[in-house]
């Protein structure tokens, strides 16, 4: 896969882009990142990219021209064969990314991510974009962080990326629950015990308490979730259960 | 604000640090990151930092020894006049992460955020943690990019931190709407042009037009924010005009 990134911060990316994850899927060349600074392309002599906004207000705005223009260059550069893929947007009124637009965007050949910063930017660059995406509702100084948020968990879903001993669909939210709770040595940890059931060997029964844990915590913690699935008549009696054992104490 | 983050890869930070506002922000004083690799506290004769899990499983979990120890060393080092603060885990079971939240933090004096890796970790390492908190539904590689999302968006609430021409304030959800559309020159731009009425000088009318747009965008993007302000009479003048007028057209 190959990832353009449009961004004015391109030294942002340095370590994020070589370590981990990302640093690996480019080492196997399973993907190719590059990072333009859209100032390089900007017409105006003083090398500004931005200017006051029409009809007046605080802040300063991306211009389109400097944006166009890396775009446009970029595709001039990339393989005509390669299909045109998608752009991306980083911005608070988009869709909400999720595990789904992760996968769907990795199905893509070419992922261009435009970031803008946090004053805003000329309306009609959104006429380049396929997808104008949001991480959440919050306010961030640019799209850097925001994109390679996206790039992270997007990568994880190209097969090859991550090791044969894990996938992305053995993920938190593969099977639509959260994950039931976790432990590894020493048994006891400054006097905090694993759970007997974990230690017990007993296959059947440890199998039984991890899916009765990953219930109780999606129900105390993300009920909605529960909504979304179709649980089997096994879970259906353990979350009966759960309710049973919690209505005479008290919750998590 | 003292920002201490515990995490296996350090070089990660180093991009997003030292550029753009949290740059700024440590310039100015304002802002004291320490990024601690947890490695350098294993007891591990070979250093890991991971062990499989009781009960069995695929993947490594983190170990509870190595952050317990990190964690108990940053926090003799501090000033122990210093509040304690808060310890953040990034977890994709935690509270969604929002602007609220980012502003809450923000009051704080210390924080301290635990980047776990992806296959999981300890559950034993939660009894050290404050605020279990997710950047939304999706699988990331471990918890770096995640606490620099959080970490920039919640500096931007310390006083100071950006210029006096802009605020925090004065940001996207702040009014509790999506903004209207923004232009900048030119006003012609490969034949898209600006709307007549941001050049027309009428600040009365240019006000109302960012006030309907605003809240066409909210309408169509985000109707669920509607429901959770209180309009003003113009507000909804505006909103049942743009619905009068929708209704014999086509939506955005």
């Amino acid at each position: 896969m190959r990832i353009d990134i449009l961004s004015l911060f391109p030294e942002m990316f340095k370590g994020p882009l070589t370590e981990s994850i990302l640093g690996k899927a480019t080492e196997k060349g399973l993907l190719d990142v590059n990072v333009t600074d859209f100032r390089e392309y900007t017409t105006d002599k003083q090398r500004h990219v931005d200017d006051a906004p029409y009809g007046g207000g605080a802040g300063m705005l991306l211009q389109a021209q400097p944006i166009f223009d890396a775009f446009d260059a970029i595709n001039k550069e990339t393989d005509p064969e390669m299909p045109k893929g998608r752009v991306i947007l980083l911005d608070p009124a988009g869709k909400r990314f999720d595990q789904r637009l992760a996968n769907d965007l990795a199905q893509e050949e070419h992922l261009t991510f435009i970031c803008g910063h946090y004053e805003g930017y000329d309306e009609r660059i959104r006429n380049l974009v396929t997808d104008e995406v949001s991480l959440g509702d919050f306010v961030l100084t640019g799209g850097e962080l925001a994109a390679m948020v996206m790039i992270d968990a997007t990568v994880r879903f190209i097969p090859g990326v991550l090791g044969n001993h894990d996938s992305a669909s053995g993920d938190s939210f593969s099977n639509g629950l959260l994950e039931y709770p976790q432990y590894t040595r020493p048994a006891d940890f400054r006097g905090m015990k694993v759970p007997d059931v974990l230690l017990s060997g007993n296959h059947q029964l440890i199998r039984q308490w991890r899916s009765k844990e990953s219930l109780r915590r999606t129900l105390h913690r993300r009920p909605d979730l529960l909504d979304k699935i179709k649980l089997t008549a096994e879970q259906r009696h353990l979350l009966s259960d759960i309710k049973i054992e919690e209505d005479d104490t008290e919750p998590e």
